[in-house]
């Protein structure tokens, strides 16, 4: 039988899906777009498509596929493989598992995104070789997940992992999930666009830093990064308060799981590159103690998009043994 | 060969020792002040006729103890036994494991104090059968540990669950470790008195609390709880915000961890009991995400100063196995 297995990762604004071969490389890769979606029925199609276009690129045959793994976003129920809800993709309560499983006439496990993305690296990228892992993925709220004695951690509710919601500023800004003061609340790329909005509030404030919020509600990576590189005072500040905070999180993660690894990925990552990690680097030292610092390495995701759909299908594979 | 254990557990102010049988009850007890130690020798002293007088109190022979399981404070070398340092006690890479072998000729385990008394609550007490748990001791400090699949988790570092030491507030109060706004800064003992402490500085702020803190740097819990059930108001609301602290910080725990069950103990749970527990419980609700909720049980621990010996002595004889 043939170890291939189709990944697909679904995504807010796309869907990827992959071929993995026997020893984890990804022999073709498809993509759609899925912001124009109506109802579920429309996302589902375009998710099974985009899997039949990249099986047909692999240049094998579909009866060769021995598993499918998919990562999605939003909670998700384990034993069902139904998305509980998923927001931005107007999913509800859909059994994403079983009609993916129907279609491909393949075993199908779902997995959260974020945990697909971190079990990618954990099997082929960054934090391959290591046992105790701690992914961090800074973008527009902060998504983590955890990798235990070599296996990847939900908990006994399934639902661990949640990186960017303790809290680390009691009191502070208000997060998306209603809370004050989560990790995400404070070091997000959505808070790091809300730091400056707040600052050009206030007069005597550089006219490139208002330009830069005229029209956004929230600040892309590389808009961010373009002002930072043009040496605007107040994106420079906000921007290293942010790693300050990243590093808070990261120091006080640490300090709880002893972790053998951090990996650091995500658009604010990707955007800000090694000076940014230095600087979270530095600040986790400052929080973590001795023996929880010393022990571990931050390193920053090496697979990029590739990621979700690798780690979806590297649990697709384990699930057929297991 | 008998399977009766000997369990120590050494604290700052007492040393524990007790004999424990196959089925994991005290069959004998013994206690020693720890307050007048002079060096590391008078120390060991202390611990071993401690020791000695538990096996003799359980009328066994010497040579039907299997092994001997020590529960001590401060970082601890696992791999050779040694206390790295216990400053309370003036021990400083203090080869307490390989002393205690030798002394009753008998394997000897040495786990952190903190972890041994969360083991005998999760082999013994009130997290018998769950499998993933979280310990959080409020006292003078916070201090914590974590079962995770059914094992204690010590992390990469063997320096995991330091729970008192996560950031919940950042650029608050000042921890005992050097940081800012540690959970053991915010809601802990420690930091009840000082908020105290300092709102009574203020005018106009009852005479009861002015005499509470007069003579003492740090209250106890027993002068806590009087002045709070004599109905003084600041020392209420400063209990009160404790507990909502403690829920935060539980709450954030829970999302990361996803927790099966949280053991609540130390000194402040014991002083101030089930009411005070309901409120940590009401603000961990509006913290953690629902599914993290709903599938923890936050629970009083069981064993009091039993729960250190006993978990101790559960490490040393499965160490036998093992």
């Amino acid at each position: 039988m043939s170890l291939h297995i189709l990944g697909i990762d679904l995504g807010g604004t796309k869907v990827l899906a992959a071929v993995i071969d026997a020893d984890g490389n990804i022999v073709s890769r498809a993509r759609a777009k899925t912001q124009a979606w109506r109802d579920d029925e429309e996302v589902f199609d375009t998710i099974a498509r985009t899997g039949h276009r990249a099986i047909e690129k692999a240049g094998v045959s579909g009866s060769k596929i021995a598993a499918v793994g998919i990562g999605a976003p939003g909670p998700i129920d384990f034993e069902t493989g139904y998305i509980i809800e998923a927001a931005n993709l107007r999913l509800k309560n859909f059994p994403l598992g079983p009609r993916i499983a129907a279609e491909f006439d393949r075993p199908t496990i779902v997995e959260n995104d974020v945990n697909a993305g971190l079990y990618g690296e954990f099997k082929a990228g960054a934090a391959r070789g290591a046992s105790e892992v701690l992914g961090v993925f800074i973008g527009t709220g902060i998504g983590g997940g955890l990798v235990l004695n070599g296996a990847l951690y939900r908990g006994f509710s399934k639902g661990a992992g949640e990186v960017g919601h303790i809290i680390v500023q009691s009191g502070g800004p208000r997060c998306g999930c209603g809370n004050r003061g989560c990790f995400e609340a404070v070091a997000s790329r959505t808070a790091i666009s809300r730091d400056i909005r707040n600052a050009i509030k206030r007069p005597g404030r550089s006219a490139l830093a208002k330009t830069l919020t005229k029209q956004n509600v929230l600040l892309s990576g590389k808009e961010l990064k373009a002002a930072y590189d043009a040496g605007n005072e107040l994106v420079r500040k906000t921007v290293h308060r942010a790693a300050k905070s990243i590093g808070i999180g990261i120091g006080s993660l640490l300090n709880l799981l002893g972790a053998e690894m951090v990996v650091l990925g995500g658009g604010v990552i990707e955007a800000f590159g090694d000076d940014f990690v230095e600087r979270i680097r530095r600040s986790t030292q400052d929080i973590a103690f001795d023996v929880n610092f010393r022990n571990s390495r931050i390193v920053r995701a090496e697979l990029g998009d590739d990621a979700g759909v690798i780690g979806a299908a590297m649990l697709a594979r384990e699930s057929l043994s297991g």
